[in-house]
């Protein structure tokens, strides 16, 4: 059974093993903070259950906990960020306020990184726009577990997009998705619970459809968002490769099935054509286009319509982008976060690596 | 049976159609090239088959064919524009234009529309960047006929996006599609065949899964990229609703299920809460990141690796997005476009009008 733990005890214990890995006071902080958005959000598979996963990338050097952050590259509306191969919660953050800089400066701002890390939820990133009347986005590539249309070689990763648009009386629209039909924390819900997966998810080794959820370790893979070109997976394909050619052809960072894997005992792919992994993040003020004050009116009543749009069933009615999360946040600010037994010994062994307790 | 007319024919001819509906010597070019460019691509429900229905706009007093296209603000990287109520295939080419300049000046450009019409397809504005080594971006928003996640209700357009990139010795990657599972033209092949749609593509008025390629007609809606909440349509649906925001909201166009319907014998919505439909393009400047030459040579090898994917069946090999459209237009360079009886008969009556001859 899940075990409710407060927000504030899993921050105050992410914060104290990002500062023993050797992060500085204010990278722990901003680093615990994004990872934790995750599991306040709802997102599982993106929050403390990474910890220990982190953890690994750091024993295995392949995450630096001091890492220099450089500009290599600028003009007025974008820049390109060397990661210094640091935690990727905390070099996406950087990036994030670059482009917001650029974005109060010249109308935008698009900042490209290479040599990063997991970035945690792209969610966190992209709503960091929104107290400055700034719409945000926030994209990165990731480990290969998706097979382009066609194909049974896993060449992308599950290459989220967020973008966060702010309103006024209502709350902010923020999508938040994997650019596959199903995003990989799915499969691991189904794998704890020894079901199989609906139709249309994954294949097997040969490309044939499977219900299976571990099929990902026999070589199977990830289908592009729309399962198959009947149902519009070369979309999901093209998406995921605008995601992976913005994050890491742009910046410089390694691309497609080069992409550095999360998992720290997979070795790293030969030939790498650039450096760690890539995110492409950006900012656009609002009264860079119409008054901001006009715009949250207008997304005001485009959100209210959209929320009275006609449910099939009143029973579920029509959501906003970012509505599930919102809720699941506001409840587990009160109730907690739940994890399960596995996840909860794996901090602890985490936390005893360092001296710290959960 | 289709018979084939020559592009320069079709060209030619589109271009009389509008110098006579009073359209400038270089707006009728611009806005036949735009038109053809999807004849050639193979997307043929936006080709000539509309030209037709951009009359009847016209005579509608919908369109006017002399507008006054204005910038009304602007920030370094962006710019609003209005477009008069002009032809959308003459008002997008303006706004790729001034996002193209910025781009040039700042290293992005983002320009959003209002009071314009429908655009043609998104693939050819955002491909006028390519020759500038500039990635390009277009989107628009459209008739309301797509339902939302858990709704019955027609709240979006088929809202396409279109992203191209360039590359070096390999063809552009050149995405352009729908933020359905289907595009509208799909169903109207099947309705002229008289066949039934897969799955997943539509839905009835009472949202209810149904396989009339008819449907549309009887108060069904067409369903966003992932068909079900189960195959991600949350996604399409969020998809749909970021290009709608961009491309309306953003601008000061009319937007959700207020935008101005294609068909001019669909009255206009009450309460419009804007001008016209939007669109929103954009322009990144390679070099505002990394040299373009280095870029392109990593695009190719992008570009070769993903067409060498393991093939599921050798017999259809991984394509790049862009590759059918490009096949299709050096097709039909050679052999003509071809056209259904139905729109060369509409073609003719259109002439009519004008005393021009097909």
């Amino acid at each position: 059974m899940e075990k409710f733990f407060p927000y504030a005890q899993l921050l105050s214990f992410t914060h104290k093993v990002f500062r023993q890995m050797g992060c500085s006071e204010e990278d722990a902080s901003i680093a615990a903070e994004v990872l934790l958005s995750a599991d306040l959000r709802g997102i599982d598979s993106h929050g403390v259950a990474r910890l220990s996963g982190y953890i690994r990338l750091w024993q295995a050097k392949r995450i630096n906990a001091q890492p220099v952050i450089k500009v290599i590259h600028e003009t007025p509306s974008t820049a390109v960020v060397d990661g210094g191969q640091g935690l990727g919660l905390v070099v996406a953050p950087f990036a994030m306020k670059l482009a917001m800089e650029k974005a109060e400066k010249v109308g935008t701002g698009w900042v490209a990184v290479q040599n990063s890390n997991h970035f945690g939820i792209a969610g966190y990133h992209a709503m960091m726009a929104l107290s400055k009347d700034m719409i945000g986005m926030a994209m990165t590539n990731a480990s290969a577990l998706v097979a382009p249309t066609f194909s049974k070689e896993k060449m992308l990763g599950t290459n989220p997009i967020a973008v966060a648009i702010p309103a006024g009386n209502e709350p902010p629209f923020v999508a938040d998705f994997a650019t596959t039909t199903a995003a990989n924390g799915k499969l691991e819900i189904l794998q704890r619970k020894q079901q199989d997966t609906p139709e249309g998810w994954v294949q097997d080794e040969n490309g044939v459809p499977s219900n299976d959820a571990n099929i990902l370790k026999k070589n199977g893979s990830l289908l592009p968002l729309g399962s198959d070109k009947t149902h519009g997976s070369h979309k999901g394909y093209a998406l995921g490769s605008i995601v992976d050619i913005f994050s890491a052809v742009l910046s410089g960072a390694s691309y497609g099935p080069w992409a550095p894997p999360f998992p720290a005992y997979i070795p790293m792919p030969d030939n790498m054509p650039g450096e760690g992994l890539g995110h492409f993040v950006g900012a656009m003020r609002i009264d860079a286009f119409r008054p901001a004050a006009t715009f949250k009116r207008h997304m005001d009543n485009w959100i209210g319509r959209f929320r009275s749009a006609k449910p099939i069933d009143p029973v579920n009615p029509v959501l906003i982008p970012g509505d599930p999360e919102r809720i699941m946040e506001a409840e587990r600010m009160k109730t907690g976060i739940p994890l399960l037994p596995v996840v909860v010994d794996d901090l602890i062994a985490a936390g005893d690596l360092f001296g710290i307790r959960l």
